[in-house]
C-alpha cells in the first residue's frame, strides 16, 4: 500500500519509519511512504506557503495555489483515497481505518499551525478525518496515526506474536486485562484461573472481564 | 512544563522535537522532554521487557518489573499527573488537554505493540487516556499527541501569528471556512462580505457558517 503525504515538514512523517514495526513494513515493501512539501510548489521567491486571512482575524492560511498544485503533482493510482487531516472531519475509529485499508493508495493532506483556504477543500474534495476533539499544531501526527493504524491491518505488517485478534474494539469491546511474569510482584498477583488451564473457564474470565471493563469505562459502546 | 515518556522507542519520540513549533518551545525553556527506557531497567541478559500472556492468546505482554522500576526511577515534581495511553482509556479531547495543561509534570506511559502487565495499572494507578477508538502498534503516537496539544496552550509556545482563539472547540463550534490570497484561484472566489470590510457583517458570516458546518457535520457537539 502507498501513502503519499502533503507536510511543510517531511521529515517529521519519514523519521517515523526508521523504527519498530513500521520500518519493518516498509523494508518487506508491505507499505511505501511518500512525501510531498507544497513549499516545492510555490512561485514566489521567499517561498511562501501561507498569507493573511481575508476578513481579518488570527493566525495564517495555507494558500490554494502551492498546496493544489503540490496536490495535482501527486501521481495518482486506481484505488486510491484523498484524506484531509483536520479536526472539522468525521472522527476517526476502527470502522473508517478498516474502510481506508481496503484502498492501495492514501494520500494524505496536512496543514500546519494555520487552516487551509476552503478553496483547496473545494477543489481536492478530500475526505476529511479528524483524530479527536482536540488541536494540534499540525496534521503529521494524525497522519502518522492513520498511517499507522491501516499499516498494522495489512497482511504481514504484524508477526504472529503481535496478532491484532484481541485488539481493543476488534469485537466492539476493550480488551480484557493481560498478565505475564511473575506470578507475584510485589505481592500483586496473578489471577488463578489464567493458571489452571482450563481454556473454557479462561475464556469466560476474560469475556466477563472485557463486558465488566466496557461497562465500567465506556459505555456508550456497548449502545 | 516536564514530560516524561516511558517509551520502548525514546528516539521516535525525541525526533518529533527537532522541528518547527515544539523545536522552538523546547528551546525556549516553555516544555523540557524526558524518555525513560525500561529496557534499561530489566535484570535479565537478553533486557527482555516483554512474555507471553498468562492463559494464553495471541501477542505479548509487557513485564510488570522493568515498566514499574523504570516508573519508581522518574523524578516526580510536586503538580504531576501519570497519564498511560491506551485505547481503554478516557477518550482524549480538549477539555482533558486543558486540565492536563494546569499540570508541571505529565509522566507518559507508552506501551508498543503488547498490551501492558494488568498489575501497572495496578500499582503506579495512572490516568488512563485513549486518543480515539482505533488502534496502534504503540502510544508512542499518542504520547506525542497529548505532549503536542497541551504545549500548544503553554504560553510562549505559539506566536501572535498562531493564536489559538478561533480553533476548533475552543467554543465548542467547529471553525469557519478560511481564505486567502489569490481572490480568484482557478475560477474559485473568495466570498464577497470577507472583502467588504464590515467587521460586523463578517462576524455574522463566519459565526453562521460555523454553526452550518457543526450542524451538518458534527450534530453530536451542539448537544
Amino acid at each position: 500500500m502507498r501513502f503519499d503525504v502533503l507536510t511543510l515538514f517531511p521529515e517529521m512523517i519519514e523519521a517515523n519509519f526508521e523504527y519498530s514495526i513500521m520500518k519493518r513494513a516498509v523494508d518487506a515493501g508491505i507499505i511505501e511512504i511518500n512525501t510531498v512539501n507544497p513549499r516545492d510548489y510555490t512561485h514566489n521567491k521567499h517561498r511562501k506557503v501561507d498569507d493573511t486571512p481575508y476578513g481579518g482575524g488570527a493566525g495564517m492560511v495555507l494558500m490554494p495555489q502551492p498546496y493544489v498544485d503540490a496536490y495535482d503533482a501527486v501521481e495518482k493510482i486506481t484505488n486510491s483515497c484523498t484524506v484531509m487531516l483536520t479536526p472539522q472531519g468525521e472522527p476517526f475509529n476502527n470502522k473508517i481505518c478498516a474502510e481506508l485499508a481496503g484502498y492501495e493508495q492514501l494520500i494524505l493532506l496536512c496543514g500546519h499551525y494555520e487552516g487551509f483556504d476552503e478553496r483547496i477543500r473545494e477543489i481536492i474534495k478530500p475526505r476529511e478525518i479528524s483524530i479527536g476533539d482536540f488541536v494540534l499544531t499540525g496534521g503529521e501526527l494524525p497522519a502518522l496515526c492513520i498511517i499507522d493504524s491501516v499499516s498494522r491491518r495489512l497482511e504481514g505488517t504484524l508477526g504472529k506474536i503481535e496478532s491484532m485478534e484481541d485488539d481493543s474494539f476488534s469485537d466492539g469491546l476493550l480488551e480484557y486485562p493481560q498478565y505475564t511474569k511473575p506470578r507475584d510482584f510485589r505481592g500483586y498477583k496473578v489471577p488463578e484461573v489464567l493458571l489452571n488451564g482450563n481454556h473454557k473457564e479462561i475464556e469466560e474470565f476474560r469475556h466477563q472481564q472485557k463486558i465488566e471493563r466496557t461497562k465500567l469505562r465506556r459505555p456508550d459502546l456497548l449502545g
